[in-house]
Parts: structure tokens; C-alpha cells; sequence
């Protein structure tokens, strides 16, 4: 199964538990590890629109690891939506990384993402998620992530032409 | 496709790259906790007999991460294999992790271990291994893994009848 939404692959293996995501940028590799690792820029662009992204923790090296939160207010109450992982590896052009929801505990995805030089200042990003059932693969893609996953990478593409990053 | 080398149970699920070990232990939870977080325990007991284990870094946290080489002498020489991962989780009775062996540098696992409590002083263990491809899966399983697993299980029995645990 494949859905592409603007510019956005996603992508469901048809034999293991992954998620596959590409996405071109008009970004050096540097530029989107920078994205990817930098708490601060992380936070501007990671995301719905919706939501609000705030750091508790960000340790970006291999053996790190990363909390933050997403909230927003809603009939004048705050939700808030916690995440948090480990850095396996921060390496030139790859990260990978652990990724939980802590709303559901239980659950752990392993992160895997790669920055492809296109050259002429482009990238192709091939992020990949992988868990260990089919049933909790599938539920993410139910979940509704595809319209957080292309509004925030539109968001970084609005930061790299404000030249924030 | 299942394997039984003495009570330690090695399993391939037919239907995700995953590898799952059982095994049980006359011990606690909490002993078999401590074996696998205190790094001069693990040190003692992981691997095959043929290799000695030092631990290089050790933070047996959730968000820590770890270091070890194994290694041995032949033919005057000294072969050294090394491994690093991260502590996604370090729970009440689980322990959930990512692990590279340093030959392979881009294979990642992911690794979740469970202490389920039989009672009057027994653990079953249940081992879980996640990697993204069959392939990989299918290449551990012929790597001889089972020896140096059922050797440091048995390792870990004699050091609990000795009750340095």
C-alpha cells in the first residue's frame, strides 16, 4: 500500500512490521541531520500544526536519548501527548533511534533515518519505523499521522527557505 | 521453526523477523534483573565459555546505553568482537534495548527481555529479538548464536547455586 499526500511517500512493506517514509527537501544532508538533532530547531517544525512541541530532555549522540511533549488547548483544557526514545546512533547521514508514545507503553518502534544527497542542494529522506506485529503497524497507520507527518516536514520546508536552518 | 538445546527454547516467528528465547531460571525476577543491569554480573556470565567479556561503558538506565567486548586468545593472537547499544527501557520486570554487533555496524536489533515470575523461586525469561529483515533474522540464527546463549544461561545457573546473585 502506498499513499502519497504533496510530496510525502508512505509506505506500508507488504513482509515486515515497517513504515516507510520519503520525502525530498531542498536542503544539504547537513542541513536536515541539523533539523533532526538540534532540540531547538526540532521543536519549530516536528508535527501537526495543531500542536505545540516542548523539549524535556535532548541528548543527540549515539547512547543519548529524547523526551519532549506535544500539546494543545482544547475546550480549555490542555492535552498533551508525551514521546520519548534513545539515540542508537547519530551517525554522518544516519539516525537511529528508539520511539515510544507514552500512551501506550508498551509499544516501541525502532527508528531508522537515512539523508540521501540528491546534489544540487537537495535530499531525499528515507525514514523507516519498524515494530514487531502487523496489528500495531497497521494501527498507526489508522492513527490519522500522515496529515502531522506532511505538515511538519512543510514546516521545515518553510524554515529552510526562511533560512533558519 | 523451533529449537531446544537443553531448557533454553530458540524460536524463528514464521511471521515477523523476530527471534524469541525462553528459558527458565531458579531465580527471582529481581535476580535475574540485577544479572542483566549490574555490569560486573553480566560480565561474569554473558556469552560463550570460549570468551572473556569486558565491559567498556555501562549506564543501566531508561535512556542510558552500553559497550562491551568479547574476546579471546588463537594462535597467539587476540580476537576481539565488539557490541554497543541503548537502554530504551529498564522496568520493574522488563528491559528493553537496541544492540549492534560492531562487525556488522549498520544491522540494529532491537530487544526486549521480560522476567514473568513462576513463583517458588522461579523466572521464565522470554528473549525477544527485532530486526527489519528475514534475511538478517535468518543469518543469526545461522551464526551459532545457540551455543554462546545456552553457555551463559548455564554460566548464570551456577553463579545463582553459588549465590552470587
Amino acid at each position: 500500500m502506498t499513499t502519497t499526500i504533496r510530496q510525502t511517500q508512505i509506505e506500508a512493506d507488504p513482509t515486515v512490521p515497517v513504515i516507510r517514509i520519503t520525502r525530498d527537501f531542498a536542503a544539504t544532508p547537513a542541513q536536515l541531520m541539523r533539523a533532526h538533532t538540534d532540540p531547538e530547531l526540532f521543536a519549530r517544525w516536528v508535527g501537526p500544526d495543531s500542536l505545540t512541541t516542548r523539549i524535556d530532555h535532548w541528548d543527540a549522540r549515539s547512547g543519548g536519548s529524547w523526551r519532549y511533549t506535544a500539546s494543545r488547548a482544547e475546550d480549555g483544557q490542555t492535552m498533551t501527548f508525551g514521546f520519548h526514545g534513545c539515540f542508537h546512533e547519530i551517525g554522518e547521514s544516519r539516525i537511529v533511534q528508539t520511539f515510544t508514545f507514552d500512551g501506550q507503553p508498551d509499544g516501541v518502534a525502532l527508528e531508522t533515518l537515512r539523508f540521501e544527497d540528491l546534489g544540487d542542494g537537495r535530499t531525499r529522506l528515507h525514514a523507516q519505523s519498524l515494530v514487531d506485529s502487523f496489528e500495531e503497524r497497521d494501527a498507526w497507520l489508522r492513527s490519522g499521522m500522515e496529515s502531522g507527518i506532511e505538515e511538519g516536514y512543510a514546516t521545515l520546508d518553510a524554515l529552510l527557505v526562511n533560512g533558519d536552518l
